[in-house]
């Protein structure tokens, strides 16, 4: 039986969780894969938490250099998380010949052609499964399954805290603000909650999941991102009653303008197979030109999910014959002469507080007109309040986003007309 | 850049979106998987099909011997279908030393053993993620991603043509037996439409995909199967009221009692994910023990889902190290010990024709009682019919199928209190 010895560099949510599973599992994986693998390195410095987990100490270090010279170890698992340490383990790890797992989205999107570079001068392999969408496996869908397609578009639900807050409010119509703060009581959201409700965390998978569906790398800083901040219960009701649901969606397009990446949230249609994706649950929908339509579906997050992504990856990259494997075909000369496109163009919803008098609407449509934007539907809501204003909905046909920003400009300077413009959201 | 020969046998539907993926990607495949891919032989008699799909005259052949000892083919993939010829081009293609792809579900559930032996003792590998489910990649999910996990159940709508009848049926509320006419019309259902509508299709599949599930051959005699022709248009209304969406479901779970397979009309809650699979979709929903619920939504069937299946089959065997790869574990041995469940349990819906009186529910109720079967809800549907019947809905609590069946038996008995037992549906 071949022996595979595992490191674990972070004892943390997932650590903890690939710990667990990797010792649970012993004999199944002897059983029905063949391989004897045992963890044989665990570098973490929180003693309770290794006392919590039962770690025998006499595989503990805080050390990296006891960890790659150890020649037991032919895999090392990197669940720190964050740019440093977690870069430079996972560059000596490679460079002492080990292979590396990770489940760090993070250090991917924006280090990647570093990591790539060392393993392959190192003839090591690195894999990432776990760094999106937890326990989905996408990655491996993308890099295993998808070959004979070129992936059209990918459209996600990759964020499991947004999906939370804005179903509750979807569900129980309450106000974001709220909503986040029972969250974060349920520890479904940080105390800091930026990275997931402002988009960062998503903006890192769809850079990762986009380049691997685009055979192109897409740097971090070419996705469009924005968060859920904004969101309010009223544009998530009046979205119902149009059709829609709101959802906090990771989009990439190949367009013939170039390709297109962003993260924002967005009507789409309450028939949408993302429509039905509640709660903690995630999704990627991607069209392929061969397959057609495909939707992955599950847990993006938690210990045993995201450990039970990292695990597959550790029994994937064993059974290789030659236990060495890249499952990335990007490089740095794959960006030379790729065309991203900003001006990405969709359907467009539009809030506005309006004074209600005869000949406003004929200035707003003269404002969308000029810009080349056309409107295809326009309702007026409610009766006029206190100041006179009225609220009204706008859904445009599809538009370009430089335009429909243009004609938002012009249509705020329109103050005989115009309380506010309070909220856009993109519908796809 | 690695030389890849293959070998077509049979051009039809996939045979023919197999041979367009593969001509139509060569580049893609140079440049991405760095692979010189290309047919080099064609196995199939049909003229008018291989002029139509303009395959060179100097490829093609009548004979498998010619295919067979052709050095440049190294993966044969077999789209004929059926069980002869398609089993002895198999066997005789892994004794060549080939390497073998195949659609074939009905092969597989019925000859699984011996074509494994044939490519184990051959050395040669042996692919089929394109008989279930098209293009789904579900195979490759429970063979390279779910190594972490043990399956605790898999439920899928895994046939499409029953799904595009049962979706009709509900939104347009039309008979079954109109349904299937149109759809023979349109083409989505077979001039025969047994293998469809009476389950077997989806029982091949369900026998191969809980044989990888559950780490164990399941002979398809052990798959309990019941098709769609009897579901009436009453009993997916009623259902709908109460809450369920009707499905013909593929069913297998790991229970303490041993694993249970089976293949029936099933209600499912409408807020489960599979509930809003819609027309000819499919999609599997797993529950592992680490991963939790996840489910993959897609084409099951088609040319170029299925084809896509199938290339990604060729291109993953054609990426290893060693070209040799058999992706299953199951053997004879397996089934050694291993115990089938036949008594399953569930909760149970029925609908009955009974006379309007005082005392009959007590009746009904009391031969339930006496086989333990306990009710949750009883519903008296419409007013009585000209013969004094009523429509009476029961649904039980969690039983046993034996006990609901002794109740059953027991029920048509009382022939002064019930009309006809019209209706038995499990409720997942």
């Amino acid at each position: 039986m071949k022996k595979v010895g595992i490191a674990i560099l972070g004892l943390g949510t997932v650590g903890g969780g690939t710990y667990q599973i990797l010792t649970s599992k012993k004999q199944y994986f002897a059983k029905y894969h063949n391989l004897d693998v045992s963890v044989e390195s665990v570098l973490e410095i929180n003693e309770a938490r290794l006392k919590q987990l039962g770690v025998d100490p006499a595989i503990v270090t805080k050390n990296i250099a006891e960890v790659v010279s150890n020649p037991n170890v032919d895999i090392v698992v990197e669940l720190i998380g964050g740019i440093e340490a977690a870069k430079s383990f996972i560059i000596t790890a490679l460079k002492h010949g080990k292979t590396v797992v990770t489940a760090n989205k993070e250090l991917i999107a924006k280090y990647w052609h570093e990591i790539e570079e060392t393993a392959k001068a190192n003839h090591t392999g690195f894999y990432f499964e776990a760094s999106c969408v937890g326990g989905v496996p996408i990655i491996r869908t993308l890099t295993e399954s998808m070959q004979a397609n070129e992936i059209i578009s990918i459209k996600g639900i990759i964020n499991g805290t947004t999906n939370y807050i804005l179903t509750k409010m979807a569900d129980e119509g309450r106000d974001f603000e709220e909503v986040l703060k029972a969250a974060q009581k349920k520890g479904y959201a940080e105390a800091d909650p930026t990275a997931d409700v402002e988009g960062f965390d998503a903006a890192y998978k769809l850079s990762i999941l986009s380049s691997l569906a685009f055979n192109v790398k897409v740097p971090l800083d070419k996705v469009y991102r924005e968060g859920i901040s904004k969101v309010t219960k009223e544009d998530i009701f009046l979205g119902k009653e149009l059709g829609y649901t709101l959802k906090l969606l990771a989009i990439g397009k190949k367009t013939p303008a170039g390709s297109e990446v962003r993260v924002h949230p967005t009507f789409i249609k309450n028939e949408h197979p993302l429509a039905s994706v509640k709660g903690s649950f995630n999704a990627v929908y991607l069209v392929g030109d061969n397959v057609g339509e495909i939707m992955l579906y599950g847990k993006g997050a938690g210990a045993l999910p995201t450990g039970s992504a990292v695990v597959s990856d550790i029994i994937f990259a064993a059974g290789k014959a030659d236990h060495f494997y890249v499952p990335f075909i990007n490089s740095k000369d794959g960006e030379k002469g790729v065309r991203f496109n900003d001006d990405f163009s969709c359907e467009y919803y539009l809030r506005m507080s309006v004074i209600d008098k005869p000949g406003v609407l004929a200035k707003i449509a003269g404002a969308m007109g000029s810009n080349n934007v056309s409107l295809r539907e326009v309702i007026q809501r409610g009766t006029a309040q206190q100041d006179g204003s009225v609220t009204l909905i706008l859904l445009t046909h599809i538009t370009n986003e430089k335009s429909i920003k243009a004609a938002i400009r012009e249509i705020e300077k329109l103050t005989d007309a115009v309380v506010s413009i309070d909220a856009m959201i993109r519908v796809e």
